[in-house]
This record gives structure tokens, sequence and C-alpha cells, in this order.
């Protein structure tokens, strides 16, 4: 059966194929990426895993998001088909207690037979950590990109106001993103201080209804650009006028970047909104 | 010259070999402890290397803890001798573009001739983090115990507050300890609720004039018993008494447990106190 197609249901039946919704978070530092990759570890590939030992059954698991090797996810959300006498309630931590240490599926609960993570999305939420200490990040350099240039935050929040939208982020999309369209929404993009005293961070909080290939590290390039001085906030402007990639600023590296959360279609509104 | 005899000074020579203080920052996880060992990377060595090639002579640096394998640190100690052009405000940096990404000095001062990491030290502070979240750490695994089971706050600081004085702790000395005497003054034990309310944590912090080994991590693994209701706070006392290694708790891992700073006559007083 296709993935993406509906299960068959028999509500008589508990060993009847159903469809289900998990939640996963996990460290990426040691992961190629979330997609199943030949000969790499990849997140895809160690939940199936500890899916087909713990279910006995090969399963196919769809992910929302692609998340590039280095990325780390708090909520990456998938769908998949099982037929399984296991409680939905106790999937996550039967499925969990097969995983290596750097990843956890969080929540499993049963979905509508023609729920998809990938199209059924609506909104996402990403976090960009930049560490704007002096010291090395030492326990945290896996996850923030060090910035040892004083930036400007209203220069910053400036920018990042022009990033609510719609707008074609053409300029803002690694080369082969391969989408027809590259107009996406971005519902919100803040500029948060963070960390502590000893260890500040700027984190670069985006959240929209899609992003192209490599987007959110591209704005993130581009915002610390224009947050050192280098370049104007109009720059934003121009890089939707022009789509020219190469005026952004640099793709930053993988490991400042956490996909916090996936929203869906009648799922109550994130915090704060 | 044996490293913890006074260097030779001549105040009129700026490459006369001075006594220097240095204060060192690490992510244990990947080192076999702070000592030197044949054909093992740890800090020392790594430390020891970087100044070889930054200052263009062999140095010894001796540190004040010798942190176990998997211990962290964010204010080691340690003295070291040397002769250098290179300015000491610059020392830091210099012998930090040199080290791995796991390590740091933090700082780098001129010390009196007769400063000493080891005897020196009047004060030092440990925190052991305890994960109370039902949740992997995931970021975290490396530097925190998880605990599946609820814990007695107030059980757990009764029985803190009986750690703090002068006793002999012979019952929370792994063996092999190799001290003549047991007996050390623990200044301040402390339960600190922390982390978030998405990712809890309980941290034993602990503040004294020396600690046996493993000392930090059997007071913790006892006072998790004592938090657990498997014994209760009166065992302390019965420890004590007894000098009985086999009653007192397990001994941590070391992923929870990081120096955290070391203090030396006539620095100024920690935080708080």
């Amino acid at each position: 059966m296709h993935p993406s197609d509906s299960p068959q249901r028999d509500p008589g039946d508990a060993h009847s194929v159903r469809r289900y919704r998990m939640t996963i978070a996990y460290d990426g530092a040691a992961f190629h990426g979330w997609q199943r990759q030949p000969e790499l570890r990849t997140v895809q590939q160690v939940i199936e895993e500890a899916m087909r030992v713990r279910l006995g059954q090969p399963i196919h698991v769809q992910g929302a998001s692609r998340t590039d090797s280095g990325v780390h996810a708090l909520g990456q959300v998938a769908h998949f088909d099982a037929a399984t006498r296991i409680p939905t309630e106790r999937l996550a931590s039967a499925i969990t207690s097969r995983l290596p240490r750097d990843v956890e599926v969080r929540d499993v609960v049963e979905a509508a037979p023609d729920f998809n993570a990938i199209s059924g999305a609506v909104d996402k939420q990403y976090r960009y950590r930049i560490w704007t200490s002096p010291h090395r990040p030492l326990h945290e350099r896996d996850r923030v990109y060090p910035c040892h240039y004083p930036l400007d935050l209203d220069a910053m929040r400036n920018a990042a106001a022009r990033i609510v939208g719609e707008h074609d982020f053409a300029a803002f999309a690694a080369a082969g993103h391969g989408r027809a369209s590259t107009v996406r929404t971005v519902f919100a993009c803040d500029i948060e201080p963070a960390g502590s005293d000893d260890a500040p961070e700027l984190h670069v909080v985006i959240r929209g209804n899609g992003f192209l290939w490599n987007m959110v590290r591209i704005i993130a390039g581009t915002l610390v650009e224009i947050g050192r001085g280098s370049r104007s906030p109009d720059l934003i402007d121009t890089l939707y006028e022009t789509g020219d990639r190469s005026q952004a600023g640099n793709t930053l590296p993988a490991a400042g970047l956490c996909l916090e959360w996936i929203r869906y279609e009648n799922d109550p509104p994130p915090d704060g909104t």
C-alpha cells in the first residue's frame, strides 16, 4: 500500500490497519538528516528499524519535514499505517525503548484515515540559535552558530518584519530546491534575546506555511549580515524584487537550526497566538 | 624544574620565567578526564600540546582537580610556569585558538610565585544535574543523570543539610581514594529545582574545602535514594558513624557532574555568600 493512501479500516477488528500520527524529537548532530539514504544513519531509518522490531512488521514512516544533516527537531511529525495490538497510548514508549539515545518518539495518536503529515501541515515553527558570547559554546557547540560580531538588534528586527507576509522567497532558496513556486507565507519572524548573562544568544524564530530548501538558514544569514551592518534592512525588499540568491546572506550552519513544531488543520493554535 | 616550585623571576627581563594561573572550561564527554594518560585523550594533554605549539616550549600544566572521565568543568584551575613574550592578557585566546572545540582557556593571569592550584584551593563548588523529565534528555544526554522515580524534595533537603559541616566522609569515598584522612568540610549542600517546565531538573550543588574520590557522585546517589524513599535522611548520620561505603547510595554517572569553580585565599568570595 502506498503510504499516503488511506488505510483500510474495520472498526470491529482491533488489528485492522489504522493510520497514526507521530511526534518525534531528535538531536540532529549525529544524523544525516531525516530522510532514509543508503548506508547513512538517518532519523527515518532508525525509527523504521525500531518499529519493525517492536511491531513485527515493516513500517513506512512519512515525515513532514526533510530536515538536513545536523538539523535538530523538537516536534517533527510523521504518519504511518500499522495493524498492531499494542494500545495506542503505549506505542510511543514502546518504539522509543528500541531507539538510540539521540532520538525519542514523543507521542503517537490515531489519526483520521486521510491524515497526511506533509500535505496537511498549515504552520511550522523553526528556531535558529545565534551564540553571541565571546566564550566558546562547548556543550552547545552542535546546537548554535557562534557569531563574533556585535549585532544591531533594531536593524535585525526591522529586516525581520519585512520577512513576514506572502513573498517570493526565490532569493532565499538553495539551488536545486526543486519547487515550481517559490512563493511562501511567513506568519511571524522574531528576533529574541535568549540564553543567560554568562552565555547570551539571539534567536531567529520563524513561522510559516512552508519553507524552501535552506530558506531559514539563508534568512538567518541575511539577518546576521544586516545586524553586522554590512547591509541595510532594505536588502530584504531588493531580494524579493531580484530573486537573486547571490545577493542574500550566507547559508548559516545546520547546527543552529531546530524544527520546533508543526500544526495541522483543527489542531489547537500555537501558544501565544 | 619541578612544576610546584616557584619560578625564577627577574623583573627586568620580560622573558624571564613567570608563574601563571589559568581557568579552563570543558565538555568532559569526549575526554578521559583531566589528567594526562598514555594513549588517551585528556584535557591536560590537549592543553599542554596547544601550549607547546603556541608558546614554543614544553609546558607542564598542574590542574587543581583530577576530574574523572566524562566529568565537565566550567572553572577548572591550573598553574604553570613559562617565559613568553605573549602579553598575559592575550595568552588565553592564543592558547584557545589551538584547542579542539570542546575545551576553552577562559582566563590566564600572572600569579604570585608561590601560587599552587592544588594546595592553595580553599573552596570548590560542584553541581550534579538530575534530569527529572519523563522525556529523554537528547541534547543534554551527556550532561545529566535521568531519574525516573518521583523524588521527595523535603527528604532530600533534610539529608543535604546533614552533609554540611566537618565530617568523616569515608563512607562517601570510592575504594582506592588514597587519602590518609577522610575528614572534609562541606560549606553548603543545596537541592535546587532547575531546568524548564518542559525539561525539569533537580541539581545537587555542593561547596567544600576538598572532596574525596567520587564523593560528590556518591553523595548525589545517596540523596537520590533518600528522595525515592528507599532510605531515610537518618542514613547520613549512620554513614558518618559506620564509615561503611556499602551502605551509601550508588556512584551516579560522571556525565551529571560539573566542577563549577575553585576559590583561593584572597580571591573575592563566591556570589551570594
